[in-house]
């Protein structure tokens, strides 16, 4: 356990936005207010190539607020992309938190988000299970339980073809591993130098998009595997020809599920055809305290690791520079002890 | 029961493509093949103005080809917009029959559709239940089920709010009946000449689009009503500027289901907002039997009437030139009689 | 709003169980600790004939502990069956709040639940929507939530025939009207000096089952009605005979829903049926905050309303010996002004 | 392919009921109907120890009756539990099939089960996907289908903890499988000499029933394992014990699925135990087209195997009194060949 006898809390700022120059400063460790607790923040995760920001870490509970009780003193915990919410409005209510009207995102631009302390809500941190190490945990804390919120949601079963974009990447790698655990079928798509870590997690068949010039031959590919089209598509990157092509995927009901934003405003879909197949668009936003749990039990179970690579504190900077160059395989996560 | 001794199928054929001219001709009678029934067809509804066009129609067993017990000869039965389907692919096998690749449309530009005759498959016909008038019921194998399912499929339930758009039209006019038999809250929105019909048929709100310049206006009125946004949108018309405006009537988690097939090629989305707001976007084509089933049922309780207007066979291009026009209110029904 | 000048709280005790006498005693009013709310009581409701115990009060909340700034001074809100849960549980991350190991029930044996002011989670208190007056509300906090959470969880639809026993009864006379909001169709069951009341509410039928000796003829009218069987069972009361009686009434997969406890220690259930007739019994335990929070709303719109009868605190003995004869009708409410 | 050249049907019928005594008889070979197929079927398997009957086999179409272009000749099929059903009455509408008013069950006492040549009707035979050996597929054509359809209707999912009761059994150690496949975790329940292939099959644990004298104690070794109870109890044994026991071991809102007709007619069960964990008990009959299909598939994708022994036509009642005796382990397969 950490000693509280700790009165310092490193953290990393931006110190000249909107560059990626980053510093690490000290600031003051704060208190735990009623219901909430300090957690000792242990790893700390940063987006990869090709996805949606990722606001996650995992630590461990060193100070209780007044009228707290749980989690107990030196329990392990997950911060999540949102960190806080009411669990009492509309949206909370049906399972929506991250939705809700007074969320508190684990913000990338937001101070105290790359520190060694953070005060967080007692409820809303996550148990982290045993049977899991930390800096596998943390990947999952926002990413992970993204793309398997996604799977859930897009109720995919045992069966089913799913075909996952950005497949090689930090959300794609595990979307690719909590298919398998259901027992779907999965399509990795990516570039070609992800092959290897996508069939090594189980993918049923890799296709790289480089190798297609039009997109009606890469569509051609993907229905020549999956032979009626795909019942699922995860689209786990941001760019704007990924969106326009995945719906060309996508056979009889099939769904895709938004994850990653895209860069354009507006994206044209053709109704017409969503008919004709009776298709569904759906977003999600991360996910709630339980699709958390659900996520983090079943790599507690062996059936999901983390990709990553270690890194130091003062490698921000770089990382963000190699993520812009589109360099990073997998997970950056970033040592906080 | 009509007589078999009828020699002559009066049939209504275009003249000159693609104009509005048609002229009615006496064909031969088809002999039903094994499995199949020959339908005296009583009553044919056409599309009415600002929706989907309607392949929809209601008779009586006249004869039945070798094999077939049921339905017996004098059953009242309705004729689908998929007048036929295998039963047995991927598709049909969960409930996807107008998907079917081997799906027999009852179309438009179909030989045979307006005539006093047809054959149909005796497993595909769906019957009539009693307490429902045949002019009545004819609306409802197409316009009625497909609002019907696009209900059911999306989920909405007591206490929800729905717009409807194209309220006063043919598929309109029965959703707002279709929502309000649920117990959901309807806004009907359209041309403030069918606020009597849609206040009449129980809309808890109607919002007239002509009044509202300006599209964050006409959101901002549905948002004042709703208070959050609404479930689900039922867009029953085709023009693009309405299903542009769908989206923005959504609130948390609500749904947009394409009913009317939009003139331009591409609709844009906002990805962003979708995932802000965990929306969903999802098309119907018509629904199975299983469907009409049931959306006929509902009616015959009495939960559902058809607001029509009977026309005589050689009215039809009036028909179309008023649909044009947009002076029709409610469903046009062809008497074939 | 009530003058915090009040420092008496009046509440009702057992004088000397296991009889029915009750006196109204005075206790010290208890402060509202972090994150709770002191709330005023006005209504009380108790159980009537044939039901399970209710447990279900309104008021205002009259102060604020430490930390909560919503529900404001003054709201109104209702306290339920289940008066606290951890929200962080198992059971209450998938909405299973009553069965939160750590519920606090708002028991008829606890002390504190017959009495003027009680302290409360202001997290978990439902608040009271405009449009409904406070004691037809306060019947609707375990009574009216209990029946309408087993319809919603039943997946009881339009058209659907649902057999409610009980049905005069506190928590029948509330079924009838949420399954007539949502369209299905009901049959009334229960002694013939409730049919009145049952017909007023909107049943299609009603079935008076003293007038049938054996339960197969009860079983047959049924059928005969429901044409297939019926698709619910609402068993709202606790006695053997009804529940040995009510899977008869099932159809093809149709659902009993458990909600009264019978008096037997074992229910004798035919195994064989149930697999020829792919039937399904489930059990509620009242509700949550979200089905509570629906159940008001529908009732705001003016599409449930509770049948109660007004009483003073000093006649509990009186209703506690009525309910003993099956002399109530519908709900029996304590004014605590 | 077989030669239509022949001419006689080899059967075995029972020579001496009710006693196991059966002979081989020669039969003249039927022609099928309009919409019909004749099937020469190569496999018949038979009910293992401690389950349900089967009805199942697998073989090729030799001849189509008139108006039949599907299945082809040459094409593998299975004939199910249900040998035929209307495809067009209330309950197959909605996927009930098994319970279709004139459903066709493949008979265990009906003459011509236990044949080389059977007549089925064309939309009714499943096809036999490609990867999977005839002899495995048939016992999924009841069994395997049957435990699958049972995991699928209860929403078991990725992570739940299911206890199969007779894991090593003709449907339990198809349901072992299956479970698997989902991500699920299993329980295997069944006597020691089971131990080794449920092991095998991937079986989270195993539990050796006849180690426990009391229900007490081996409900607790339920609840060690699975810490809050089990979320599905798949019942594939008969005996009266094994349901009773069944209700003790499931957690909060576990269900029971009931897939073997116990021997006692009512089933004794608590509902106010029920009510306290808002448990569910359904039942199932076998499956429809679209779940054997499914089943079928996931075979084919070699996450199923069936493990069965080969036997002659001549040794059926060997295997009767094998059966009675219970030594028979996994299913026994008829070479029919």
């Amino acid at each position: 356990m950490v000693s509280l006898a700790a009165t310092v809390n490193r953290a990393i700022i931006y110190s000249d936005p909107p560059t990626t120059a980053t510093e690490i400063v000290e600031l003051p460790i704060e208190k735990p207010g009623p219901g909430q607790v300090l957690v000792r923040l242990y790893m700390r995760t940063d987006k990869s190539t090709g996805q949606v920001g990722g606001h996650e870490g995992v630590g461990e509970v060193v100070e209780q607020g007044p009228g707290v009780t749980t989690p107990a003193i030196g329990a392990k915990v997950g911060i999540k992309y949102a960190a806080d919410a009411c669990l009492n409005c509309d949206n909370c209510l049906i399972g929506g938190e991250t939705t809700c009207p007074s969320v508190k995102v684990s913000g990338y631009y937001t101070p105290g988000t790359f520190q060694q302390y953070v005060v967080s809500s007692a409820t809303y941190v996550t148990p982290i299970p045993d049977g899991i190490e930390l800096a596998s945990a943390g990947p999952l804390m926002c990413g992970g339980m993204t793309v398997y919120t996604a799977l859930k949601r897009s109720r995919t079963k045992l069966g089913d073809w799913v075909l996952i974009s950005g497949a090689g990447g930090g959300l794609g790698h595990l979307g690719i591993q909590y298919a398998k655990a259901i027992g779907a079928r999965v399509i990795a798509l990516d570039h070609g130098s992800k092959r290897g870590l996508c069939e090594e997690l189980g993918a049923d068949a890799f296709v790289d998009f480089t190798k297609f010039g039009k997109d009606e031959d890469l569509k051609a590919e993907v229905w020549k595997i999956s032979k009626n089209g795909v019942k699922t598509v995860l689209n786990c990157v941001s760019n704007n020809k990924s969106y326009s092509q995945a719906m060309g995927f996508l056979g009889f009901r099939g769904t895709l599920v938004c994850i990653g934003v895209p860069e354009v405003e507006l994206l044209g879909i053709s109704v017409g055809t969503m008919i004709q197949m009776e298709q569904t668009i759906f977003a999600i936003k991360a996910g709630n305290r339980q699709e958390a749990k659900e996520c983090l039990d079943i790599a507690a179970r062996g059936l999901v690791k983390t990709h990553y690579k270690l890194r130091a504190m003062d490698s921000l900077t770089d990382i963000f520079n190699e993520m812009e160059a589109g360099t990073i395989t997998g997970r950056a996560v970033i040592d906080l002890r």
